[in-house]
């Protein structure tokens, strides 16, 4: 990681975490639910749907203020998926992001309802928030939730996340791991570039080009995860190396090997820099962001 | 339960159940988590949400169309609801409707996973099918998503939920009884009330008497809940009474006494049809709707 970006990352987690906060319910709500998000919402991470609204703000060259509601709606999203996954009736984990697990802090009734609540806030909020501004017209916010509402839902992440517990311990084709991680990370990611596009009036050009980025990098992502669940460092990533294997999950390195999974990785992301180039948009920090796909750590 | 009143709701709950499944999403959905979804949201029930918003559209003279998409993700967000109330974490029940719970036929991962994808699926929903309705503006969509997002979370029906499990085994007072079902129950009877006047353009009068008729009927609803939990029929309602005494759950008969409880829910249902005549709205089916409430047996 290049010293601009490393302070650009972290510029901008300090920007959406001091919003992410704010958004957040707290008035009239139960003070164990409320604390039980909140633990999860602000454990860290690398913000990265966030980061990609943001990004996508600036290289139109509006302001980042437009899509704060939005990025903190994906982390959200991103959070609740977090939480439920981590349920002992799911993958039942102990330790995310080196910490205790919500259901570990909370309890699991408390966990289920966190992550509840954080979904309908992600939308809820989405849609209050966008009353209040002038310069994001009320058709956009419909077609921002209706893009979200798709990409998070049992066309997009749910189902994704279901195809993948239904795939543990059987051997999956390719194409099957593939379905799984297009729809488990990959459409949270496009739904930060598609939807940063429509708060942004992206061209037609522009959003087309979004969305490929968004493709080849949510599946870039994917397999460094796989990666690093093989050869990563397990204090820095806050959890187990070698879990997938354990659980004989599949994965890339797996399926293809660890040599072919890591050129893969290295052609997916030149050809996302290409797609941008393509649209006028390699001047942007969606290419330094593509590179920390694959050369992150954690 | 008078004939028409009777029919009137035979015929609008089959007009609500021909719209529901053809509005949950299917395509490219794995099978088990649509099925999963199938399953809970066409399991019957009283469908008392959606027949509220299409009373109001009714009352306010407005096509039934217009509701038709809020009314099903009304219904929706309802579903996912009962599905994670009766997990194993939280309330632990094997029958719902006469029928097993979600998680007994499909496992926990799944109904975890189908709650998660019918909540998402109804905000998904109202923003995909009203951008395609050119007599609902834009502006009215996001306010009912606002309203939708503030009922139905941490402030709202998921904190009422929260209140009721941290209140299992204590005494409460009635103040505390109250909070609970002001939010676990009353606030989604609300939105389907405030939603209604939205789309069916209420006046600022109509709108507060909306609002107030959803409050007493949503308080009636649920001391109408309690007192079936004693008195009821374990054949009609589908499911074992005497289940909160068994479970210590402060409920009205409890701390009021069943027949103080019974003399609250008449004035309750009485105020409600009060307020509705003020607003003018003493001709419309909200009227028979309100001692429906009390004289359901199920």
């Amino acid at each position: 990681m290049t010293v601009s970006l490393h302070t650009y990352l972290e510029e901008k987690t300090i920007f959406i975490e001091n919003h992410l906060l704010s958004l957040l319910e707290q008035e009239d709500v139960p003070a164990s639910l409320y604390e039980s998000m909140k633990y999860s919402l602000m454990a860290g991470g690398k913000r990265l749907r966030p980061m990609l609204v943001l990004a996508v703000l600036e290289a139109l060259d509006k302001p980042l203020e437009r899509g704060i509601a939005y990025a903190a709606a994906l982390e959200m999203i991103h959070t609740y998926s977090l939480i439920h996954d981590d349920l002992p009736a799911m993958d039942d984990d102990d330790l995310r992001r080196g910490k205790p697990t919500n259901h570990k802090v909370f309890g699991e009734a408390t966990a289920i309802l966190a992550g509840d609540a954080l979904l309908t806030r992600a939308f809820g909020l989405v849609a209050e928030h966008y009353l209040t501004r002038s310069d994001v017209k009320a058709e956009t916010v419909v077609r921002l939730l209706a893009e979200l509402g798709k990409r998070a839902g049992a066309r997009g992440m749910v189902g994704g996340q279901m195809a993948d517990i239904e795939g543990e311990g059987k051997s999956l084709t390719l194409a099957e791991l593939e379905y799984i991680h297009k729809h488990k990370t990959g459409d949270l990611l496009i739904a930060a570039l598609v939807g940063g596009g429509l708060l942004g009036e992206a061209s037609a050009t522009q959003m087309e080009a979004l969305a490929g980025y968004g493709r080849m990098i949510g599946l870039a992502f994917q397999i460094q995860d796989d990666i690093l669940n093989v050869e990563g460092d397990s204090a820095q990533l806050g959890k187990a190396v070698g879990s997938d294997a354990d659980r004989k999950k599949a994965t890339y390195p797996a399926l293809l090997g660890m040599e072919e999974s890591k050129t893969r990785l290295q052609q997916l992301i030149a050809e996302a820099k290409q797609v941008l180039g393509k649209a006028g948009l390699e001047h942007s920090a969606l290419v330094p962001l593509a590179d920390y796909v694959i050369e992150r750590k954690k």
